[in-house]
């Protein structure tokens, strides 16, 4: 987060939807060019006991993020966070602006688990082009503005909490997830963010050209076969997966929140 | 290259332009997500011996993406080439649609130095606000894109000579580069590139919402200046440096093409 987080500031919730909304944008990119390639099922096997390419290269990517300095901020979470190396180079320290058990609140799993076993194939076509390597590394860009977003939701907690501690309180003394969830759920505000990722896709995944086509575009965009992920996958992604795992984020953060 | 590279197959300039086209998305993909953060100048200073962050992680960057089979096809080229291990997982050979000198033909370091020198200052905001890892990840990703789209110019300059290859053969033979740069220049191609990349940096990097502004958006698309990276920097990357240095890829390739 860095949006209203200066030292002493006060976390806004303007603040927080705004990143949100420029998550979005870094999910929809990244699932446009990881639809370039087609599924490549040899990157998910298993070779044997080191586990699959995929595998290993989110695991020695997040190394090298690391020691690049990485992982310091409450929504960047690793997804093998056993025996992280330190930082080589200076970091600048972030204001803390949520309650230390944040760094606690995690769901990576599942959102790996999403990733690979129910997103990928509704977003990439069937087939294997031999680009493995390329593949994962595209694949890593997914799941960290996946992983990024999702974990955001410990600044929407904090933010809803602060508002209304008086609402919030009773709920987490009587650990009560349930009340918590409804608390937190907002139906209008799910249907507008469904309809706003699924314009995303289909205005930054159509095939741009210099001619204005008037029978393809009714309304400035492209039709929805013509996109390079089709929009329905993003609306179905942020209502399927996104948005439930953030609260689920914001539950688990809350839960933690007087202790 | 992927299409039109089956086994045997011809390489077509159909087949070529299209995926020159489809680099463009990526290179704005990556400048709009680079132009998230500002400018972070410490992940750009050398920091004691072992040089500056950014150049720390694009090198293990390629060590990780070389040991997962990256690099194995003429446009993809590291820009730390010394040195790089062997793929670790099993590798699909690609169809050698090129003469074998492509592969000694690299202009990376100009486009590091470009990038780094003339183009960051461009489309970045004065400012450091520590995101250093993340920023130097987002690097990477334009370093690729950039080299990739460029060292394309291989297929290119390939295509064009199997077309005609009484034209270029002289040339080649007198090891005339300005003959042959005059061959491959097409001022109509190099204007429509520039507009079509100026046109996909304002849809592709406009601030969607769910409300139709009629005031800011004429035609659709939203005002330069609420772009997230400027379209006209987009139109200026391909005029000054891109094309000129497919343009250099293409030259080197040809003056090797008849060895």
């Amino acid at each position: 987060m860095d949006a209203g987080g200066g030292a002493g500031e006060q976390l806004s919730l303007a603040a927080v939807r705004d990143q949100l909304i420029r998550e979005e944008d870094s999910i929809v990119f990244s699932l446009i060019e990881r639809a370039k390639r087609p599924r490549n099922a040899p990157a998910y096997s298993s070779a044997g006991a080191g586990g699959s390419l995929a595998e290993f290269f989110v695991r020695e990517a997040e190394v090298l993020h690391a020691k690049a300095g990485h992982y310091q901020k409450p929504e960047d979470i690793p997804f093998f966070p056993q025996d992280l190396p330190p930082p080589l180079f200076p970091t600048k320290g972030f204001p803390k602006v949520l309650h230390p058990s944040a760094s606690r609140v995690c769901v990576n799993d599942a959102v790996w688990k999403m990733y690979f076993d129910e997103l990928l194939p509704l977003f990439t076509a069937d087939g294997d082009d031999g680009n493995y390597a390329e593949t994962v590394a595209l694949d890593f860009a997914c799941l960290q503005a996946l992983s990024r977003r999702i974990h955001c939701g410990k600044y929407v907690a904090e933010v809803k909490f602060k508002d209304s501690p008086q609402d919030y309180t009773p709920p987490i003394h009587a650990k009560d997830s349930n009340a918590l969830m409804n608390l937190l759920t907002f139906k209008e505000v799910v249907e507008k963010v469904k309809k706003r990722v699924e314009k995303k896709a289909r205005i930054f995944g159509q095939n741009v050209t210099l001619e204005e086509d008037t029978v393809n575009k009714q309304d400035g965009n492209a039709r929805d076969s013509e996109c390079k992920v089709d929009p329905k996958v993003l609306s179905k992604l942020y209502d399927l997966w996104v948005m439930p795992l953030t609260k689920d984020v914001e539950v688990e953060y809350l839960l933690l929140r007087l202790n």
